[in-house]
Formats: C-alpha cells, sequence, structure tokens
C-alpha cells in the first residue's frame, strides 16, 4: 500500500481526476490478454513527459514498482502490476503530432491506436506495414514496447524496422531522446532498438518516430486448399525457395478448419486439410505474375482446390476464415494457452508434426495457425481448466513445445514477447551468460528494479 | 609495453606465428583510413572463438588494452589502438559456414570480405545489398560492428536490417550468442542490435547469422544532369513525395562535377552543375514504367540532360561518373576530411546551401556527393595541410557543418560512425544525459574498460 503523502504527490502532479485508487479502476487495470490479475495500488494517468519523469523520481525515491500500460492487449502478461505499485497508463498520450510527407516519417504520442495511426496515414498515400491482431485496440506504445508482429511482417519485417527514434523517461526519471528523423543514424549505441522490444523494462516511451513507406499501389488475395498439412508446409518452402517473398503466408492446418467449419457456415471443403492464406502487393500488372507463379509452385502438392480474389469483397471474402479462427476456437475447450513460436521457415512441417506428438503425448487439442512465411506458428494448446490436472499437463505440453522449436533452431516467442508468461522457460533458450549479460543492462539502467519488475527474467531465488 | 609472461601466454594460445611484434608488423595494425598512426603492442590472430575468450580473460586480469580489427578501413579510427595494447586481428575468421538457400539465410565468419560475401550469394540467386564504397576490402565484422550503408540503402536499409544473430565474445571473454537464425525473435533483449553499430565498444563479433533476400530479376540506371543544385535537390524530395523509393539516388554537386571533369575524359557538360544516379531494380517489366515515372518528375527541374542505360554496359559507363570522384578529389587539396552527415531527406537542399556558406566563410572547398536518396550526404573538407593554420581552420568548419546537419534535424553520421574523429563532437548531438546512459552501458559490460577504449565517447576529463 502506498502512503497518504505518496498520493498526494500523484494527484499534486497529475490532477486528482488521473489518479486511480477506487477497488473497480484498479481492477481495470489488473490484468491484459493472459487473464492473469494483479491489483496495483494505484492508477496514474499523466499528460506529460514531465508529470512521467517526476513519478519515476518518486517512485526511485520511495521504492515503488512502476508499470507502464498502453492498451493491456499483450499476450504475456507485459504490462501487468505483478508487485501491486504504480500502473502508469499512457492514453492521454494519444496524439499523431506530424506526418511528414516530404520525408514519409510521422511522430506520434504512445498512446495512438494502431489502426488509427495506419488508417491516418494511408489517407495520404502512406503505408505503417505492421498489423498485429489486437490493432483495434493495442496501442503504438505497447506495439514498440512489445516489437509487435503481424501477418504483413513476412515481406515488410516487424514493429522494430519502422521505428528511427524515441523520446523516452529513464528508470530513474531522465527525459532522453534517442535516433531521430533521419533514415541513417549511427552515433553512439542503438538505444532505439534496444528499447524496442525490451517490454517496458528499460523506459518508458513518450514519443516515437515511425518511418513510413509509399503504399502499395494494389494487392492480391489467393487461399489455396491442400489435402495435406504436408503439401501445405513444403508449398511455404518452396515459394520461399523460388525467391518470392508474398506479404502475408497465413497458415491453417487441419483442426483449425474443422473450428472453422463448425462454428461458422463459411464454405471450408472437408477435404482441405490445411490452408495457405497468401496475399501479394505492388504494381497493379505485377500481381498476376506473382500469383500465377505461386500457383505453379504450389500446384503439384495436393491442391484441392485455389481460390483467387478479383476484387475487394471477393478479397474480405478469403480474409473471412483466417479473422473466424481465434472464434472458432473458443468452442473446442474453455481455457486456452497462446503461445508463439517461430522456426526457420522451412522447419514449419517438422514442426507441426512434432505439435501433432506432443498434443497425442498429452492428449490435449492443439491447434496451429499462423504466419507460416517467416516460420511463426500461433501454437494454441485448448484444455478445459475445471478438470483437474489438466492445468499441469498443458504447462509440460507448452515446455515441450518449446523445446521442439529450440531443437529446429527456432525460439520461443516471435511477436508476443517473454514478459511473465515465458519468464520462467527463458533458460530453455538462453544461456545463462547470455541472461546475465541482458540483466547487467537492466540493473545498470534500473537500480533500483523500479521500472516493470518481475517481467522477461526468471525471479532471482 | 607487454611483460614477457603476456607474450608467452598469447604465443602459447595462438601460436607464435600468429603473435606479431616485430616494429613493421605494428606499423601495419597501427592505422586505418583515417591515418591516425597508434603502435599496438602486439598483433594477435587468434584461429577460433576459445582463442578470444582466453585472450579477453588475460586481458582482463592484466588491464591490458584489446582492438578487434578487420581489414581497417574504417573512417573514423573505430580500429585503431588508441592506447597500444594488443590489435586482435579477425581475417583468419573468413570462412562463409553456410547458405541456406529454403531459409534465405547465411552463417558466416566475420573477417569475409564484403563484396566476397555478396558475390558468393549472388551465384544461387540471393542478395546481400549493403554497400558501402570499401566492399573490395572491407570485412562483414567490421561492416557490423559500424552498421555499414552503401548507395543501395536507400531502398533496402543499413547492414543492421540484415543481421538476425551473432555470436561474441564479451569485453569479459564470455562467448554468447544473441538472436538466431528465424525472421522473428522477441526473447529478452536485442543484443544483436546493440551490438550492431557499437564500434567494437561492447563485443568481438566471432559468427554473422545474415538475412538475404531474392536477387532482384534486373536493374535500370538513369543518370540526370541538372543546371542547378537547387533542381537536383527538389528532384529528390519530389521522387521519394512522388511514392518511389529507387534502389539508388546519388548526387554530385558542382564542385564535384568540376573535379571529375578536370580529372577525367568523362562527358560532363559544363551546364551540368548537379548530376543525380538513379537506379532501380525489380520486375524487368517494371523497370520502364518506373524511370519513365521519374524521369517526368524531373523534368520540369531544369534538366540539361538525361541518359538512361539499356544495357549493362551502359550502365556501368553511367556509374563511373560517380565512381572516379574519390580518385578526382584528390587533385583539389591533398588532405581531405570526409564526413558523413544525414538531414531528413527533404532537408537536402538547405544543408548544401549552409555548406556553401561554410565553405565561403572558411575559404575552404567543400566538396559534397553521396547518398541524397536517405539525406546522407559525404561533405569532404579539402585542406591543403602544409600551411600553417588550415587544419584547424577545417575543424572550425566541421563544427561547422555538424551544427548545420544538426539544426536541420539530422546526425553527424549516417554510416561512418563516431570512432575517434567525432567523439569530440558527440556532445553537440547528444545530451549528457544520453550519452551517460550509453556509457553506464559500456562500463556494466566492460567494467575494465578493455574493449576498445578511447572510442565513441569523448575522454572523461
Amino acid at each position: 500500500m502506498l502512503d497518504n503523502s505518496t498520493l498526494a504527490t500523484l494527484q499534486q502532479l497529475c490532477g486528482k481526476e488521473n489518479v486511480l485508487t477506487d477497488k473497480a479502476d484498479l481492477i481495470c487495470y489488473s490484468y491484459d490478454a493472459t487473464q492473469r490479475q494483479f491489483l496495483p495500488d494505484v492508477v496514474v494517468h499523466p499528460a506529460t513527459v514531465e508529470e512521467i519523469s517526476q513519478i519515476m523520481k518518486l517512485a526511485n525515491e520511495k521504492a515503488i514498482p512502476v508499470f507502464p500500460r498502453g492498451a493491456g492487449t499483450g499476450f504475456t502478461g507485459g504490462s501487468v502490476p505483478v508487485s501491486g505499485g504504480i500502473v502508469l497508463g499512457l492514453t492521454r498520450f494519444d496524439k499523431i503530432l506530424e506526418i511528414d510527407e516530404d520525408n514519409l516519417v510521422a511522430t506520434i504520442e504512445p498512446g495512438v491506436v494502431t489502426e488509427e495511426f495506419q488508417k491516418t496515414v494511408e489517407k495520404v498515400g502512406l503505408f505503417y506495414p505492421p498489423d498485429p491482431a489486437s490493432l483495434k485496440v493495442s496501442t503504438m506504445g505497447g506495439n514498440v514496447a512489445e516489437c509487435a508482429g503481424g501477418p504483413r511482417c513476412v515481406k515488410y519485417g516487424v514493429t522494430k524496422d519502422y521505428i528511427l527514434g524515441l523520446e523516452i523517461v529513464t528508470p530513474t526519471g531522465d527525459i532522453l531522446r534517442t535516433g531521430g528523423p533521419t533514415m541513417k543514424g549511427v552515433v553512439g549505441y542503438d538505444l532505439t532498438k534496444l528499447i524496442c522490444g525490451s517490454e517496458g523494462t528499460l523506459a518508458i516511451i513518450t514519443k516515437i518516430i515511425v518511418k513510413l513507406l509509399p503504399k502499395p499501389a494494389a494487392k492480391k488475395t489467393m487461399l489455396v486448399m491442400f489435402s495435406s498439412i504436408d503439401g501445405a508446409a513444403q508449398a511455404v518452402s518452396d515459394i520461399i525457395r523460388g525467391k518470392i517473398i508474398p506479404t502475408t503466408l497465413e497458415f491453417l492446418d487441419a483442426r483449425t478448419l474443422e473450428c472453422v467449419r463448425n462454428a461458422t457456415d463459411l464454405d471450408v471443403p472437408e477435404a482441405a486439410q490445411a490452408v495457405l492464406l497468401i496475399e501479394v502487393d505492388g504494381d497493379p500488372e505485377f500481381l498476376d505474375k506473382q500469383t500465377g507463379r505461386i500457383s505453379d509452385i504450389v500446384q503439384p502438392l495436393g491442391v484441392v482446390e485455389t481460390r483467387i480474389a478479383e476484387t475487394p469483397a471477393e478479397s474480405e471474402a478469403l480474409w473471412q476464415i483466417r479473422r473466424s479462427v481465434s472464434a472458432s476456437l473458443r468452442r473446442v475447450n474453455p481455457k486456452k494457452y497462446n503461445e508463439d513460436i517461430c522456426v526457420p521457415r522451412s522447419k514449419v512441417h517438422d514442426m507441426i508434426r512434432k505439435i501433432d506428438q506432443i498434443s497425442e503425448k498429452y492428449n490435449i487439442p492443439i491447434v496451429n495457425f499462423g504466419h507460416a512465411g517467416d516460420g511463426n506458428i500461433h501454437v494454441n494448446i485448448m484444455i478445459d481448466d475445471k478438470i483437474p490436472g489438466e492445468e499441469k499437463k498443458a504447462e509440460e505440453a507448452i515446455a515441450d513445445v518449446f523445446k521442439g522449436a529450440l531443437e529446429l533452431g527456432g525460439t520461443m516467442s516471435g511477436e508476443h514477447g517473454v514478459g511473465i508468461m515465458k519468464a520462467p522457460f527463458i533458460n530453455l533458450e538462453l544461456k545463462d551468460t547470455v541472461v546475465d549479460y541482458m540483466k547487467t543492462i537492466k540493473r545498470a539502467l534500473d537500480p533500483n528494479n523500479i521500472l516493470n519488475p518481475g517481467k522477461i527474467f526468471p525471479s532471482d531465488k
């Protein structure tokens, strides 16, 4: 619990109406998409970077943990206040400050919602590619803190690839600028890229300089149904080996398709045991050639049906199958562990086999879909948590999935981060010396362990 | 001077023939492209990562500075042994270990020469875009340490954008792996990107995992001559604003063209006061459309002549003008300070004006060319260093150039780094708090300040 003088100082700094202590309010800020709940002592909504700086100085002085928070859509608990203290909400930082059409650069505040930002830049013919599934709700600050991905990252790269510079508040309360609006810059260490993906443990982001691209002139969507997952996985390898990098190369496995069939009236033939949803973009004349080449590549691999959209409405119809997945899954079992391993692209096939074996071993349904084009598979372990022992079985299955990905040269997380959910497993992937190197950086920059403690690193014994 | 027991240990570790102490040998490793000379005590050429680890442990124990070195082509003194000690040469790490055509990923050692790597991957239809001018000599390890750029970076990004993972030896001698061969990965801090561009101060790079692209099917080169720098600079803005990002968008100013006219027999009409060399790549049918659109955009801006290459030989002929620049410049004055400021793309025009004023103010010829497409201008301050006072004037002019770039929202260095040359100026660009944040990281990871000391940060008073 915070003492009254701390509360009074916070109220003085940010205004009484921006300091929440009612239980009902605290509950709203106690969880993210992981559904793990931890109650903060107070929720503060500062309006300026100076207020944040003062809050961090106060927090250091009084040893109060601070948990920065955007929209709370994360899948690994990156924003949850695991040890009470202050939730620092950034939703009042919601302005798009500048869109510089001469330089294809935007400057925005962290509380801007991702989709709103995308739509705004598209109005002037520009393009911000990263497209996490949460984009209607998630904020750009959270996207940067977690280094969010999405379907279009196959061709365009992840959030980090678009962040040129930041304004931050350090764990000790200094206000810094990193990077800048230029396309290149090598003066000193690349703090921008260090902070991007550091899950709110090294800095509070208060301003973001974003690189934009010209909006592609056109796009074309195709959906290919395969008689087996083997064919679909081979198709991914062959497309990449064929030197084609589509904008999007999403896959859905047999179990995912079964869920979609059961939960929707979308037309998914029984013979389709795997689906690739492929999108290409660029110059309009070029797109037919690309989809033609892709059709030629996949044809020998057991294609049940190929659908190519000729209009935006047809494209939207093809996307419906992919978009219906999350809702359809809920029918399998009430509780879902959503992991996001990433393997080298050619190993998607091997990984799916491993996952099938793990599913059999533990007798738990595991449903796979995701970004096959960059080897990033969303592995959904579905259990009924009312059955005793199921949660423990699920945790063992998750560890096996992680080990399987690592054996194939992969990683435990392509885009969700570590947070609290994967922290207990981090030693499977990173040697102690690597974790120590990272913790050395954290300790040096946050000597009192004030900023988002309990994340990424397993707690010391 | 090193004591005999240290020398004996180094010889035992790496073999007598790989430990050089002859004055003649030491001189060879005492400078880079900056021509600042500092003699090391010993040059060691280890063969394995374990040997490097042992060398670092020994160096920590005995407080001997270690200076990692590739080909020594840097422009800011990043590899020079400013305080004696050990030069650690990495040229024996010269193997391309794997080119994974399924995943478009290569694993290489740091001593591989950049151009050799590019040619090798191109043989199998793949593409490594970054192309620093030194690529025939420079090594990939040096490219990563400095985050090298080049003409193609306008479209394709810099070295950092292609580095997926590293094997490193830390300043204290631990052997770590960062990142990995997957397209995505967010487990822990992004050490890969922190080390890339850290100028050899945070780690010795012993292995590099590189992302590759499919080789573009074709490219097309055009050269546009303008009657004024204003027209050329406006063209850069208008091309980018027209939503075209060419592969290459190089510019040469009037003084550069004058040098080329005087030093070569290349056909550069007197009326041409600025030149843009533009290359586009991609699908062959698409290229004519692109060059056509560019021609339309530049036409109203005072075009003297446009040359479009129809064959590789014609393309090579257009590049000759750009390639002859460095040699042509030598005739102006014997000593050249080569800076590489970077400004927002639309500010190239303003920057060139500022530089002209600085040139007049100090009465020193300043010749500008470089990567206009990303605002990265190579500013060549040409003096006769035999004239007393000229060097001091040049240094003042450089400071003015840096200040000018910073006033326009730019940076002192787009691709060369800070090293020793720009360290005295770093406070012009970075606030003390930012430098402190960086130094905190350096101190935490290299507590004895053993690895490449004296670089980036101005020495403490």
